[in-house]
């Protein structure tokens, strides 16, 4: 059996390494869409899906999920009736969708997949908002992902491009 | 004579019936332009194209419009300069183009269509958007829209994916 | 109950309304998709959405359809796997699916539509491209549309066009 | 020697005119981007690229500029990671890219052009939305862009324009 | 007045630059439009829009049109029903659109322009199939450009691009 | 070190598998690049990216490929002069592009890429197209593809999808 799991992972987190360890236990496989694929360099979608990716096989090894999750970049469409569709027409075959989003909830069922809640968790830290707001801030984001996601970002210079992208003036 | 009339149907409401009415008392036929097509699922365009052309369309039985409009889909290209030859490559020839929205009324009239504006109209209560508020509220917002509408809208749950939709949380 | 139909109608002609026809005898209204409907001004497609839809009105009225039939602009996504999602958000609900194409047949099948085969009829004269053929070739044409397609044709000089956009030289 | 300034014009003003003007004293041409070239008739973006190249043209002759500077429109492309490409496949050869945008200063760096930072400005006044906020409020924009520019700008009404743009109301 | 000369440029031939001189008698410049901006690296485009415009901007130094032609690059948007709207959105005013390609010229003239013909040319030399397939073959192409065109593509060793663009094998 | 290859992979065949085999000899891991990731349904791509993504992941499990490739849809942006920021912004960093394509080895070439040549093969047989012209023939296609792709394609009955895709006749 096959589980579905969708995010922006910008950056990947320990909230997202949970899910994604939660459904391990539940199905053999997880396929894990990595949403706004062309979204990058932008205050909200820092990272490009190249580097996004780099994150999830990196953490893939680190966390021993290797040959048990499948990366998969998924453009937006901005269309949700076709959203499905879209998911469908790019990820191999899944049982199970992973998701709390009320809408991505009602959008699969329609579809006829099996949803399944994820564990709950304490959004207030462990968001991609909160922590690139901690980037920003030069608060310690960095025990709130993965060692070798902290690397993939260093490596880039994650924490100076999101100041840069984020930074108002030398526009006319 | 024909006449067009561009909404965006984020539900049709009595406001839009009011205008459309009023249209058909000068011309014989109204092209009704359905904006934003293929925008749905979102807060502020909750319905798809297909469930605001069957909501025309059950409103036109209702209220005696058969054979009158002509409900037409029309996506956003976003770019406005080019808008008025989109919407003709679309629309049925049309004569005289009805609208208050000033942006509107200045492109048809470049393109020599005689505009014509709307009978006015309570807008703080007769508006989409105070529609949606409504909805969500827990108002009576079927008072506001033609029967046939608020059926169309109950046969899809509206009111709920416009909750799921409007709902924060569960996105990671 | 509601059939779907989709074609280009590259004119609407007699092949299309023998099917048009024979639905209306088994369902109550038939929507009539427009296919390629942003195409126009090309060899295998030289009228517009707009001019086409004039087509479907005008024969609606003389054929006695009036009420039954809806049409619905259709643009290409070129992406089969999200087609049927795609016609799904843009047309009212339907039960039947009138098909011959292989294609389209196997597509709304798997997505559980009841789909039917159309009347078997002679394509080597009834078909978009040999009509458009006899417009090139000054043949009569005529015999084959519907006497309010002609009109509409003729209205917007659709042989002179054809022509034109089938002619080489000049570029450069 | 080229240099490369790219701007969204809107309209093009003094603090533009001066940063040209500091190019052209290092380097024998300037290829001047316009930027979000597909965007118009918003409040954000109110002159199409084709006005805003007439301003280039006429601002050129007024000051000196013919035969010096080359408008290029550039639409968005909103996908940064191939920004610079998008910029490069449009534009003739460039060495220096002229900036303070700490966004292009990294990209264009990163793809090892030359960057130069600009003249610095009263940007409260000189800027695009505090010269369209004047425009809304009837102050006297008219001393922040060239005479020639003001000139394409009354041509077309822009300021009319932007207050119909920008006039909430009419909208259904 | 100005006047409107649209082409791919694959690449400015002397037929080309015939006709821009032909219309330089006429009126006062030429909008040059460089048609299929965003296609390159093709059999029958093998050249960016950088480049073309490079070959416009060298060309016209080298016969003496600075200050009177303005090149801009338009990329396609394969519907022609907007096609006018398009150039319009992207080229600074023009009164006399130069064409003897049918389709433009009903395109332009319905909108109410002006329409010229451009001056006969032995198009079985003077053409852009036939240049390239003499670079293909190693005929003697440079006879039928500007020379300051032949250093442009000699510069981006087009010939070599060409045929690889054009050469089969290697694909999988 | 980490390979990038590139293939449309409609199907995955042994010509494919030769090559990621040789690839693998020399860098630690291949990025798979799946090519036209959204066409799908047609007669020279009749399978989505979803099914090339599973053809991949089930004969990297039947091969011991395991953890050393990783599969990346690549969606076709049908603008070469962008190609490589493209590829860049979606896949993973990699160090050597295997190629034999003419223009995929310039391209990558001028972007600083070490590219090497690919083992040759038979392509009279060992190509997509002669596989799927076997597949419409009745011919022995299963023994140029692994058997775990043999599978994967008779899951979705893909010999009966080409012959309807290819098949003409139905469409009016």
């Amino acid at each position: 059996m096959r589980g579905l799991f969708i995010g922006r992972f910008q950056p990947l987190h320990n909230g997202h390494t949970t899910i994604i360890e939660h459904a391990l236990k539940e199905v053999d496989s997880v396929i894990v869409g990595i949403g706004s694929a062309e979204s990058s360099y932008l205050p909200s979608d820092p990272f490009t899906a190249a580097e996004r990716m780099e994150m999830l096989i990196k953490a893939s090894v680190e966390l021993g999920w290797t040959g048990r999750i499948v990366p998969v970049p998924i453009r937006d469409v901005n269309r949700y009736s076709i959203w499905v569709s879209h998911v469908e027409s790019l990820c191999p075959k899944f049982d199970i969708v992973y998701s709390n989003n009320p809408l991505t909830v009602r959008l699969f069922r329609k579809a006829g997949y099996t949803v399944r809640s994820t564990p709950l968790q304490d959004r207030s830290r462990l968001s991609g908002v909160s922590i690139r707001e901690m980037m920003l801030e030069g608060d310690d984001w960095r025990l709130l992902v993965p060692p070798s996601v902290a690397e993939v970002i260093d490596e880039v210079d994650g924490v100076g491009r999101l100041r840069e992208i984020t930074a108002r003036g030398g526009a006319v």
